[in-house]
């Protein structure tokens, strides 16, 4: 049973892309326009991404509620930059137990609006702040191209909802959210993902200063992998989010959101998988270690599932995320189909490795003779422990190196700007106007990804209108 | 600041619920009609649950996916009991990104029709099966008269949904489910649900079979707290989920479904809490240990403040869900408001505590001084966690009792079933018939809650046509 090949990533990133998600059974198409069924092995790798955020939160002090799916049209309609953002996107419910509705409800796209007048209620003085709220839930935008994960008329995600006393309180917030996203990032999905200012014209609509986690895809184009947003004062405004001070004043509140959808699954496998199918980072990977066991006749299945069984047993017991694979099928089929899944490790053991006390280790991240090793089965543990450890590093150095020598430096020269952004990251000065910002957009369907946060102090000429600019921005095509 | 007194059980239980789902601070009401905003600390509750359900699920082979949250008119309508159930509480898309739908959208009231749609595509031959699957979501049945986490439009559930080879296997299914359930209702809310099946015109719509576990709350009407269905072929048949048989046989599936809901935060609070506030058994509650210090100067403070710290340390290090309340208020206030929270263990410390190297321990099932105790700061956590342990043990024997005591056996005599249903839960020989039921149903408000699954054998007259019954059934006023 010889498996069709993937498209190579080289011929199709788009095709390679949409063919992986479907045979590493990540998801399924659905019947719905634009939503996909997330399939089991996909959830577990969400439900890894939302563990890793959920500890970060509530470390951070915040707590998760849950608020209405629906949200009635006038709230959406209250900010007045939030509901020219949305409004192309909503799903409207007019219709409920069999009755037309007074006034429709939204299926939300983002909960601002309804947790903004939550807020205004929960809200009396200084005491009550700040208020460090997150929801994961379902939200609903209606885009018209979609793809798996990337972006689809339905997804899941996590937003956050919080409100301050004062700007710097909410700035400092909105920053450590950002952080917390970076953190997982880096450190769990071994996504070396760049912390960065979105311009005005790409920042949330509604927000004051909307950051970005942005990230470098195996094509080269960009994907913003997770947004937190400084509101300022516009949202509490609106919903009239207000406190009284220690003089007893009242005071408008500053309010931040910050979210992180299953989009970030697209960014696992678009930043890590290759030709053979999915790699898996292996803080996330659902089955951190797959164990085969190989064997001819009755004897050696005998013999082999012995130590299978007591193997499986000392890595389980270590809390290692072990699946055996026991079907009865070649072990080449095996080995493809685990690959294809992009489990991080893989465990031989047949007959001859029972006999000398070892097993093969096969590494995910370095394929061929390069990635298998023998160890022995007294110290199997540690040495898987110590493999994933290495394993996660090394996919981590592979995406920096793959990241660093795909960024391009370039000061004032417009055309070298432009060869740069038709295949790779371009760093250069930029003033941040909307007409310069529109001029590169179409020149060259590439669009500032960000304002790195980290960057050295300085001046020089817009890459565009040669103006004074006082920061450096990255410009990539993107997701 | 003396907070208002709640509504005692006695006077008004209806009232007592909606006032301490609002003061324990489970829930806020929000704007959209019929639905509630779960704030913290009742979604903190329903995470206990969430993740002791998840935990046995996953023991049990099932594996969660996620499905679009709309599905296509026509899918409801395929199967032809199911949308006549449904349909007169659909909420319905029929605007989406501007323009008017060509098939409008069911928001989603429960996923058998577009999860049945999918099994379709994924079974192919016997190997396939058991498919079992869950789902962690949101629904919306759009009811008339709706009450904060009991009956509301949106709600938060799982769903679980698996396809069988033959209807043993999916009976077996369906009980163990059943059995899950079960056991998390009493090992983890020490609520003692009878387990029973449900009457013909109580089943679910498209069911074979539905079970169902039952609760009496402290008004001493029914809750069904979860249910578990048996759908035969109905399903599989509306949605063409086939599979090969060994015999390379086409064969139809069997397919069951089973779901337990937000509605089971309701269950913990009316089955076990008192004029006081929330009882929260200890194994759910988000916070099982508060710890109070109480000093009147400054020296008393940093006495104490030391002690509180070491401890506090120790019990967190033991994994006990320890929250230390240092608001600026008094003692009687904490109390007071901790009690209403159901908290189910306080421990007070003050400079006296601290010279004894002791602490008071205070429960919360058992209220003054028979509920206190000091204890040695040595042995503070073996301490806590008996106690929490004792806790749980006396909760649940306390909610045995008192469904005991309230369930009364009865047969062949209307009148005195009669009496039986105005205020607690009849026990009798019941044929099942439509007829039997509706005038039961109309003398007394009450309706059958279910066949217990456990009742010795035998047959006796039906409480209301005398005509012969094999089963008894329990008959009671329910939510």
């Amino acid at each position: 049973m010889a498996a069709q090949a993937v498209t190579p990533q080289s011929v199709d990133f788009s095709k390679w892309y949409n063919e992986i998600v479907y045979r590493a059974d990540l998801a399924a198409q659905s019947p719905v326009r634009g939503c996909i069924i997330i399939k089991p092995y996909g959830y577990e790798l969400w439900d890894a991404i939302k563990n890793g955020l959920d500890r970060r939160f509530k470390a951070t002090g915040h707590r998760n509620a849950y608020f209405p799916l629906f949200i009635p049209e006038s709230y959406i309609k209250r900010e007045a930059q939030h509901v020219e953002g949305f409004s192309p996107e909503l799903a409207v419910v007019t219709i409920a137990g069999g009755k037309e509705l007074e006034e429709p409800l939204i299926v939300r796209p983002t909960s601002e609006t309804i947790i903004g007048e939550a807020f205004a209620q929960w809200i009396q003085s200084y005491r009550d702040l700040p208020l460090l709220i997150n929801q994961w839930s379902n939200v609903v935008r209606w885009e018209l191209r979609t793809r798996p994960f990337l972006r689809t008329a339905e997804f899941l995600w996590q937003e956050g909802h919080t409100a301050h006393a004062t700007h710097d309180d909410a700035e400092a917030e909105t920053l450590q959210m950002l952080d917390v996203y970076a953190d997982m990032a880096i450190n769990d999905a071994a996504i070396p993902v760049i912390k960065g200012r979105k311009s005005e014209q790409e920042k949330f609509a509604g927000a004051l200063r909307s950051y970005t986690i942005e990230a470098m895809m195996g094509d080269k184009k960009a994907l913003q992998s997770g947004t937190s947003h400084n509101l300022g004062q516009n949202f509490a405004t609106a919903f009239d989010i207000k406190y009284l001070d220690v003089n007893n004043e009242q005071q408008i509140c500053w309010t931040t959101s910050w979210g992180l959808s299953t989009r970030f699954v697209g960014a696992v496998v678009m930043a890590h998988g290759d030709d053979t199918g999915l790699r898996l980072p292996p803080r996330l990977a659902p089955i951190q270690v797959v164990m085969v066991p190989i064997y001819r006749d009755e004897d050696g299945e005998r013999v082999v599932m012995e130590a299978v069984s007591r193997l499986q047993a000392a890595l389980l017991d270590a809390g290692i995320r072990l699946h055996v694979d026991t079907r009865d099928e070649r072990p080449g089929f095996k080995f493809n189909d685990w690959e294809m899944r992009g489990v991080p490790v893989r465990i031989e053991i047949g007959p001859k490795d029972v006999a000398n006390n070892t097993v093969v280790l096969a590494r995910r991240d370095m394929p061929g003779k390069a990635g298998k090793q023998f160890v022995s089965q007294d110290g199997i543990v540690e040495a898987v422990k110590t493999l994933l450890g290495d394993i996660h590093d090394n996919m981590l150095e592979q995406a920096t190196q793959f990241r660093d020598a795909n960024i391009h430096e370039v000061e004032g020269d417009y055309n070298r700007f432009r060869e740069i952004v038709a295949d790779s990251w371009a760093y250069t000065w930029f003033c941040g106007d909307a007409e310069c910002e529109k001029k590169i957009q179409e020149d060259n369907q590439a669009v500032s990804r960000c304002f790195p946060l980290e960057q050295d102090a300085g001046e020089g000429p817009c890459i565009v209108c040669k103006g004074t600019a006082k920061e450096r921005a990255l410009f990539a095509k993107a997701y």
